[in-house]
């Protein structure tokens, strides 16, 4: 059957209101807001801000342009480790893939400075190959960029980014926490549904075919060492977490999809990633990609009433990351 | 002791916000708004529109005329379909009855027309018997009523149901979902607290004397087909729903409603729904309505502090119904 | 590091929204609004009012000072009281012990009258020692106070709680519940992060080091009796709450205050407090305080990254206590 496909909504205009929500309770989110060298606004929300978990809700649901809902909760389904995150959005493929999805590589070589960003600001700068397969595009006169570090970028870097976004500088904000802190272990976390999307597009499955899900991960406690951060969320999703989609198309590619999408169809799997990481002698890019998705999935075919399950949590594995 | 009892709240004033919000987020949430011909506002929410698990929690927010908070989790508390929603109220009683139940059958001869309508609107048109029990009124000039079903009414049962309410047609709004769709098994797994609270009366216990509740229920993995989506999502909330209620007066009433309460003790409990329905010769009226209560109930009482624990969750019977 | 730290928020200025909000919602919420005799605005939520769950939780945000989120589920962690609430703060240290923590003695001798104030009206009046501790001052020019009670105080009480918080009785709002209503039973249970970190504080763990938290707990079943109300929302947190806590300093003092922090650490522990308290002579003051914390914790620490994890929930107690 057709389905109606109404105008799609706007991530940086959905998601500037939530920007705003976070500056006006500046103060209360332990976030620090300031104006960088080309007038865009930045937003400290973990670096030598305090932030926080909330602060890292909040950031989250900015990642996913305001159309997902970020949920702190006690029941990541990890005994040693209850406390987590459970995510949704009203679109989840524009949510997950068009915003959050921290796919945008913003580097220049004069300053040195190197990011990947993340959330709406990317669906105004399209520099992505992504949004071909997408087919999403967004026109709005503010950008919020999210990204994964400990300091907003340069003036130059920041020009560069308003510019390809097609905003005055004074139009872009820049929100950023490290991944070892409070609010960058819970952002990490609520990726673990674009992790599965991200996955299932690159397993070829027909993004149009996936109509919803929802994604439940533990929150890794926070560590100041960048690697041992970045393992730690990494194992969060890899082996704490859950998914479930909801899509169309025949039982036999949501079969093979529900097969191919676990963590555990990797190779690699079975380690903390710190180790598989070191083991890749600290190159990401020689880690096989397959690995980066949820530990459990749960695939209902809407068309059939079929859902298909795979994978499973790995509490050990969290155990030996977290602790 | 006599407790205050101020004005009720009025479920169509406040569902309209939550209406009106829907229409402004119609585009994020996939529904589709349309104009009926009697001039009546109508939102597809999964029948040719996609919607989706937000679109379905927020109708079930609708449903309870503002009153209810419902929540999407993945703690349902069966393992192998941890996908599920909690629902309360501030005022239990008015949200679930006056307003969610499903009780206003909607049939037109010429057009062949037949759905039951279920929202704020029935407690302005106030046709059903149970408003006598109720004892609530509710006046507001604008009307949302929620249909379990794959289309609008036609414009002449539009307008009947406008005259009904007492009010312009355009001023009505229509909200509908299919059984089988994302939004629709939402919007009845929902139902949970909704449900038992119908059963409390059946059973003749006063509804003066529940002073609140709390449901939980899995969410049924949506099927196209009518029988099996209508079998699922009944058997979420039969063998897969818990409530915890809270009432006033003696141990005895509580205990012997706790007792009665849970689905089990229904002599046809124990096989899915679509089965038991097929044994009745497709005849919903031929099954024992006591069938239709959550599988796990607390009733605690207030005046005394004592709680009674009844019936239980039985994973192995959603199992064979989701799968 | 010395980590940026921007001015405090207003817990009252905060919480002032949350109380306009419930006035609005009152007849919802099933509360009771009257003017008081000095003028103040009082807010029954569940004496002679019905008041109910969802009251609480407000309720409990208001305690907070508008700077937490209180969410009530299904998950408390106890299978057969799986009622619970999950509270979190953007700040918890302002949040519950700057406001929700019920340190504020009001007594008249005139009228008898005696409460423990709750809530941001306390960071007003600044009356109790630990503001000296906490360094947290706040201006605003309304005051909330909350009291766990069944009625509000006389005119020449509202006057003087004014008077102490620099504000008009016009501009007082005290909003009440008794222990064994509903509302009540929540708010209390809505303390298991803010007894955490009042134990915290005991211990002489810098609050300063104190940088997040998140803490759930099942909610009592209410019950009129004062005592057993008291004894039951007490052991809610002492046998079945559980809190994780995010540190800062070195690990010794991390696993010390883990350690100690638990209530099994207590010799009191082991039996329902209302056991406790009787034994106790019925006398507060002679039972050990550090009986009053949470059954399980988990004390992350930022700057190293290690967690650990001390005592366990007591599922047995909780039945004595709530059967």
């Amino acid at each position: 059957m057709q389905k109606y496909n109404g105008p799609a909504p706007s991530v940086s205009a959905r998601a500037a209101k939530l920007v705003d929500g976070i500056v006006t309770d500046a103060n209360a989110l332990r976030c620090h807001v300031t104006t960088g060298g080309a007038g865009e606004r930045c937003i400290d929300m973990g670096a030598q801000a305090i932030g926080g978990l909330e602060a890292g809700r909040r950031l989250a649901e900015v990642c996913m342009g305001g159309l997902g809902t970020v949920s702190l909760h006690t029941s990541s389904g990890l005994k040693r480790w209850p406390l987590g995150i459970t995510v949704h959005a009203s679109n989840p493929v524009i949510a997950c893939l068009a915003s959050q999805y921290a796919g945008w590589q913003i580097s220049e070589q004069e300053s040195g400075f190197f990011a990947l960003g993340s959330g709406p600001a990317r669906a105004l700068s399209r520099v992505e190959a992504l949004y071909k397969d997408l087919g999403y595009v967004d026109h709005f006169n503010k950008a919020s960029l999210v990204i994964e570090g400990d300091k907003a970028p340069p003036a130059s870097v920041a020009r560069s980014i308003a510019s390809a976004c097609g905003v005055q500088p004074a139009d872009l904000t820049i929100l950023f926490a490290p991944t070892g802190s409070l609010a960058g272990t819970v952002q990490i976390a609520a990726r673990v549904l674009e992790v599965a999307l991200h996955k299932a597009h690159e397993l070829h499955f027909p993004l149009e075919h996936i109509e919803d899900g929802i994604g439940t991960a533990p929150i890794a406690p926070p560590v100041p060492d960048f690697v041992k951060a970045m393992g730690r969320t990494n194992d969060a999703i890899i082996y704490g977490g859950r998914v479930q989609l909801f899509v169309r198309g025949g039982d036999e590619a949501a079969q093979k999809l529900a097969q191919q999408l676990p963590s555990s169809t990797c190779s690699a799997y079975g380690e903390p990633f710190a180790d598989i990481f070191a083991a890749a002698g600290g190159d990401f890019y020689k880690i096989d990609p397959m690995l980066f998705s949820p530990a459990e999935v749960i695939v209902s075919n809407l068309d059939t009433g079929t859902s298909f399950h795979a994978g499973e949590l790995a509490p050990d594995v969290v155990d030996k990351s977290f602790r």
